[in-house]
């Protein structure tokens, strides 16, 4: 707080790292790459977990808990998916520590008890949830098995950033199986739609939905679908995926299921997931100079009031009309806070309000009282208003909408602006030095073509949108024929 | 399905077993004493954490999440806390693997990818929290710190039971800093509180409050508090601890704040927790022979109807009445199930929801339509009656009560005709093997005695009742004076 934020504009990474300590939503901890979620941060990470799983409910899933262990044996089954995470592993090697023989007060590993076979830290839980699906899926009556778990994982990554890339992140992963291929493609879209409704009508986040390339697919899995967001430096951020995993799993753990005509098939699966990256996309995508700017839907504060008072006696004036809002407020399931301390300044407490992204906030002095007014300011704007406090619970509740609408349309907008459609390789290079953003652009639809273009301009190929028009036209990088418009841009 | 339970009268071991499985709660993974949640059983979990969660923020708790691994160094620094978890320890040593040059497919730990310092998997987070709680104290004015996380931990259990003793289990873990010591002592009688108050109301489960002896105290506490139950075989079983940790851990890691006069102390910590072991203390303190008894409160489905019917027709005019019914549950915050399937008979069905333990279940078929009535079955007491279909909806309301101050009432006097006052070791020995349950004795406050008796019979002080009177007796076991009872049992 002693400090402004760094701008935006001068150091966007710096600015981010800053935000996410001072508004107290993480912090690197004494594990290397592994962070600790502080109070505040959990909490709207818990406001998404409500949101989400609300929604995974409604479409027909249940929780479960699988362990946090997966047998080696087990993880290499799915040999692509191994692959993929084998470089990310930790690995659990022994059960036991004991006292240091040559160093009192101190442990070591009890060599003694190392485990027969080793234990990865799940990384993802396809190998320990199908191999648990094998004995719960004999026949179609069994099917779809519909199920989400929430829980930690770990992927050991050597360069880390809160929120964004850290070794251990929470996550949701929902497991399905399905009789059909049609209806397990199915439910993979349907959940990238869950995903994008909420990103939208949440985080206030536009997200584009749509297909990653063979090259970025899931490990084990395909088709790998994905809604991508804008950051306000251009960067895209993958902010959910959803896995068509065929009969890959199901054959890799032998997950046979008798038809209704009594024959024996491999069972369809799907997997699909978002993480703390959220909080990353969240932050990223609204937040200013003065810090965090949060969409009333995940605020855990939505309306702050700052009594401005001299003395107990003008407080308890206020008090007595600011009461009866905060019980209205409450009781309409908004969350207040009246923050009546005289330990800080009401100055100090609006840039720490400011500085928390509360949508909302409302100020009331001893003139208010007098004029039977109350001055209200909305975060994302920063704009005042003096409103008569007879209203004032509308005023809230309408301002919150509004924020909700704007800050969203905001993004959208800036989605919009710096989204180009390009046509020659010249172009493409300029614009992703000059105006960072998504780049529409033709490309052959090869994995070489891909490959070249990312290690000459370090952009990636976000996503083949679904909704992406029939279009002839040249690739961007060899010229050879395209029929589609597919999505480059730089990525978190 | 196909046959019964073991009665509890024969084995009362196996029925816990068998009906865990069958009832589709809990089962056993491929990963050596960890579990996989099944999700009917965690269903019922979840009923568990939003009731405790909404207490913990009720009493000024927030949560937060920290790392799951706990370097060793920090992890040894409470010297006692490390002795007494370090035979349980699953350590991560390695953070790769990589293909087997010799066995191709498959995955060998990488040995160039070995850890600088080796990494405990929490059995508990007290190290990594008090080691983060260091950097958010300087001040009396960052006091108290009220932080509960819900995370899973890892303890290498050898011998296991699900819900009652795996390697890895779910828990929450409250972690407050204080800056008086009678402070976090009125905080960990609180939380005490807490946990009673929830396993008395929403678990029917009577609780005794008491403290455990020295020996029995959590590694590191300067005081446990428990709460203990009392299982049908007689068993008592731990249901919560909340821990008084002193200045153990602040002195650890050097957690000091400045108090008002501006002098610097030592802050005063508590930790509390209860896991998934609620669930085998929930199933086992109720459940009969055949299948699982829940308490309303925690129960996935309150009430299920089943309709009995030959034929379309039929099944519409029963729905057309359950209909309504099924809405007005629905909005009172009733979770109701209503079974039209007709891959089941209704016999089946029965047995079904019986195992699964549904508090109220409805049947309906023609003749109750003709006559405007329903039969309600409730699975406490199994009684059945037929009532008039218009005020069923009141009917099931109360019933959901009655049922719920049944099974308490009923577990109540269970436990009391099972608690014995017991004044000689003849006794002692021969109502532990005859009439197992609690036994209130003498006992002279020495850990020799305790362990002795515990060699001799395998009883345990569960614990000093926080509501002992002052009475003079004489040590169930020395003769030695002793001036308040104690509660001895077997326990799991
Ligand atoms: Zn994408
Ligand atoms: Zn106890």
């Amino acid at each position: 707080m002693s400090k402004g934020l760094p701008k935006r504009s001068e150091n966007y990474s710096e600015w981010y790292n800053e935000l996410v300590k001072r508004a107290d939503l993480a912090e690197n901890s004494a594990v290397r790459g592994c962070m600790v979620i502080k109070p505040y941060g959990y909490s709207i990470w818990e406001k998404m977990q409500r949101a989400l799983d609300d929604m995974f409910k409604e479409t027909g899933h249940t929780n479960a808990y699988f362990p946090l262990f997966v047998p080696k044996s087990l993880f290499e089954a799915e040999e692509k998916n191994a692959e993929g995470f084998a470089k990310e592993c930790a690995v659990v090697t022994h059960y036991r520590l004991k006292n240091d023989p040559d160093n009192k007060g101190k442990l070591i590993v009890d060599p003694n008890a190392r485990l027969e076979e080793e234990l990865v830290v799940r990384p993802t839980s396809e190998a320990i949830i199908w191999s648990t699906y094998k004995n719960w899926i004999q026949s179609y009556r069994d099917l779809p098995l519909l199920i989400n778990q929430w829980a930690n994982v770990v992927r050991w990554e050597m360069r880390t950033r809160l929120f964004l890339r850290t070794a251990e992140f929470l996550w949701q992963e929902g497991h399905t199986a399905h009789a059909t291929k049609e209806e397990a493609i199915a439910e993979t879209e349907q959940m990238l739609d869950v995903y994008a409704t909420f990103a939208e009508e949440f985080m206030a986040v536009p997200v584009i939905r749509g297909k990653k390339t063979a090259n970025e697919r899931f490990a084990g899995a395909d088709d790998t679908y994905c809604i991508e967001a804008m950051m306000q430096d251009g960067k895209a951020l993958q902010a959910g995926t959803s896995h068509f995993l065929g009969q890959n799993f199901a054959k890799a753990f032998d997950v046979k299921f008798s038809n209704k005509e009594n024959q024996q098939d491999y069972v369809w699966g799907t997997s699909w997931g978002v993480s703390t990256r959220l909080m990353g996309a969240l932050i990223m995508a609204h937040s200013d100079d003065e810090g965090l700017v949060l969409p009333p839907k995940l605020a855990p504060i939505q309306v702050v009031i700052v009594p401005i008072f001299k003395g107990a006696e003008q407080l308890e004036a206020i008090s007595e009309k600011v009461l009866p809002i905060v019980k209205t407020l409450k009781k309409l399931g908004i969350s207040v806070k009246f923050d009546n301390s005289d330990k800080q300044s009401p100055g100090f407490k609006f840039a720490e309000y400011e500085l928390k992204g509360v949508p909302v906030r409302l100020a009331i002095g001893a003139r208010d009282l007098a004029n039977g007014t109350v001055e209200i300011a909305r975060r994302d704007t920063k704009e005042k208003k003096t409103y008569e406090i007879d209203g004032v619970v509308e005023v809230i509740q309408n301002l919150l909408e509004e924020i909700q609408e704007n800050i969203y349309n905001r993004a959208l907008s800036f989605r919009t602006a710096n989204t180009l459609e390009v046509d020659s390789w010249d172009e493409f290079v300029k614009t992703l030095d000059e105006k960072p953003g998504f780049i529409s652009a033709h490309w052959d639809g090869s994995s070489e073509t891909e490959e070249k273009i990312k290690e000459l301009t370090k952009a990636t190929i976000r996503c083949i949108p679904l909704d992406a028009k029939e279009e002839e036209g040249k690739c961007i990088y060899t010229g050879n024929p395209s029929s589609r418009r597919v999505i480059f841009a730089r990525a978190y």
